[in-house]
């Protein structure tokens, strides 16, 4: 399935009259000030979910519908769970076993679960584009959360991360960030790069072999390094990327031992960052591959603390999303 | 498995002392009243969709099981939606993964969830007369709601028909209805003429080549068309039926193309029919086969507010059988 | 997947610094009072399944993750439901569809969970002493809840057998309890004696063939019988298990026929135990293989009652384990 060439600046679609969030499909083209928003409301979560009670009635009758076409536990669950402590009920949808294998499509599919009054589609696509695609179709109210789309985007791991950065840095501004590995077929890495500029990060690095690299990267604002050696001096934060081996295609690489002896983070290699930088994943790990346990479970590691961050973050685009298509639709006259 | 024959009529059991509803089997044997009790309460249950938070605590603290011997997203989303909407608590039975794979028997089965105290199963299974079966089953004050049993009877699905045909026409008694496609395999067809006849409508037309009508069909009080042309005419309501591929045994027909040709409902073949007719169809559509796009989206069809309507019929169901399983216990001494 | 070998007492990881139940990994160690404290508080939540509102809000807030590595319907609807009634979210985690499939270790998939602040794992699994080792894994304040560890325990089902006999018999001292079948591959068989041996019971007794029995069953304090007619004479309880067909590696039996020939339980061979006997089977039953319909269905057994006790007994052990947490966290200086 081919989506439609969108040739309108993608983040129109993602705001209302008044700017406030009311779909969440890709960081690209968010203003700074919406994405502190987003840090700041979750930072608000996080206290809910340290509490004894963890729920809040802030989507108390909505129904969230996690479409996901391509299989995540991790992901699907934090989105559950973040729907149900804001008290929605959830839909979990398995595309494998739903209408498509009669040969319905995926507008038909949709028409029929937004006509059951569902308020909100959480997508994950291999396709990328697709959460747009749904974003144009549904109608007025209804809110649609990008969970990773193909090599797009995966906006609301991005904002779990900037969020633990801010926890760790304060802010941004004189930040030097450094991702590592396969940029290529990274929607981790692309959201990333698009919020680290948002919010004024002083330099941004990607590190990575030639074959791994998107050929338009340097236009996203980014320098460039093929050792992790000079990529890594004096960074502040180190983002290593999951080595996306199923979605390889052909040959990029000579062998995972061979990503690991040229890119694989070890604590020797951390040496060349700041002493006190940290280190993120997105998960889930291949140690000894793109990380050595002794990274990963080390004291520079923030890993675990990202996937905590997450509940929160997806908790704030949710309840603001939502908020935004309320005041959409009482702006267009609706209820 | 073969399902025991059963001589007495189906309506018996759907009933309580009181011929309030107890279980919903099937359309055939039930009667008007009833009929008009079903679309009156569902009809109080839109409004609850279209409130902000869409709950309402009917069945708080009850348990609901989702028996599907069948793969459905949208029937077994909309049970999930109804249940949930009444504050029911769901289980969903995945029946692949079930131990029906350790070689329990379904008795059994339905024995052990009973003992758990679960209080309604919506079942959807492959042979017909098996909701029936079950229903025979359980033991006192537990529900049964048939979602689609072999080609026997869906009977929500005919009564949400119902309640689009009575929000468009106000009734049934002058209304000319007719129904196209595969009516042999379809479960739909036969509970839409079920309750046709009750609720009294005019005339009920079932438009099929040959090998796609039931040798007995005109016995069910229907008038019997070959051509789309002849058999739409005058209509006040056209219902088109999914082609059922996956049930056609052998070559009933040409092909695809073939049936589209002959009974494949276009713009300009709908001219027949009344200028205000509506046209609905039980979803999912193949388009191009069955139904052009230019119908199914266009200003006649009716399609998405039937699947609205379908959460407000399961809501309307559930509660008064469950109401009606409470006032037999009442009857019988019990809580 | 080999689990650490422990030496430690499995006790210990258990209980809190008070002897409060924090886990529930195995019969094995616990002491009698703390038995009859599951018993008891079991015993309280029979009344809230028979409540027409089915719910308490002892979990309230709280995250339920249902880790099922082994496929389970009974067993797993019995938590869930347990959960539910007690008002906890409950996350179902298909572990086919999980990141284990993208290479993540168990135990980063644990972490991940934790970190999503899950409050209580419920885990089954194929190899013996997995949810023992995750419960040595888990952050503070997190309860593991073992669901059948290989052949290890099923601690849970010996709870739920236990109130069972409670129930009928008023207690253990004076019982003789006869288990007839697989004890080389059941789980149940060796929960129940950990249960028996400790709530005192007079007399415990094995029947099975050579080949079905583990080669130190009598060090477990139990007495072997190798026929039938002996092994029930005069018993007050008798467990039938499941033939674990699925377990078995290799010809330990020659066929059904000839297991049902000489151990299957039949109305005729009831009649060597006391005329109140009463049979319990844990489910899914292989009618006509170790236990005859006319048994499975008869005024002597119980094996629904087990069903229904079955969610109490986890309800209890949930509620339970979770204060236990709490308390041990509060003595640490925690929440």
């Amino acid at each position: 399935m081919i989506w439609p060439t969108e040739n309108k600046p993608r983040a129109a679609i993602q705001l209302n009259h008044e700017g406030q969030l009311r779909h969440f499909l890709s960081i690209e083209g968010l203003k700074r000030e919406l994405l502190i928003e987003i840090l700041d409301t979750a930072e608000s979560f996080i206290e809910v979910g340290s509490r004894s009670i963890r729920k809040v009635p802030l989507l108390r009758g909505k129904t969230v519908a996690n479409l996901f076409f391509e299989a995540s536990t991790r992901t699907r669950s934090t989105f559950e769970l973040a729907a149900k402590r804001l008290s929605a009920d959830v839909l979990n949808i398995n595309i494998n076993t739903s209408a498509t294998t009669k040969g319905e499509s995926l507008s038909d599919m949709l028409r029929n679960l937004e006509a059951m009054a569902v308020d909100m589609f959480v997508v994950r696509h291999v396709q990328s584009g697709s959460p747009h695609f749904i974003a144009t179709a549904v109608t007025p109210g209804v809110s649609v959360i990008n969970a990773g789309d193909g090599r797009h985007e995966h906006p609301t791991q991005a904002m779990l991360d900037m969020l633990t950065i801010r926890q760790h840095k304060g802010g941004f501004e004189n930040l030097t960030v450094a991702i590592v590995g396969d940029i290529l077929h990274s929607r981790v890495a692309r959201s990333e790069i698009h919020a680290l500029k948002a919010l004024g990060a002083a330099e941004i690095r990607v590190i990575a072999p030639d074959t791994l690299l998107p050929v338009d990267v340097e236009s996203m604002g980014v320098k460039v390094f093929s050792t992790l050696d000079e990529g890594l001096r004096d960074a502040d934060v180190v983002v290593t990327l999951r080595l996306q081996k199923e979605r390889m295609e052909g040959a990029l690489l000579p062998s995972e031992h061979e990503f690991y002896r040229l890119y694989g983070l070890s604590a020797e290699r951390m040496r060349s960052a700041k002493p006190d930088a940290i280190v993120m994943h997105p998960g889930p790990m291949n140690r000894g591959v793109e990380i050595d346990s002794a990274v990963a479970d080390g004291a520079q590691s923030v890993i675990l603390q990202q996937v905590t961050n997450g509940i929160a973050v997806r908790m704030a685009v949710m309840s603001m999303a939502m908020s935004g298509q309320i005041n959409a639709l009482a702006a267009r006259g609706g209820q």
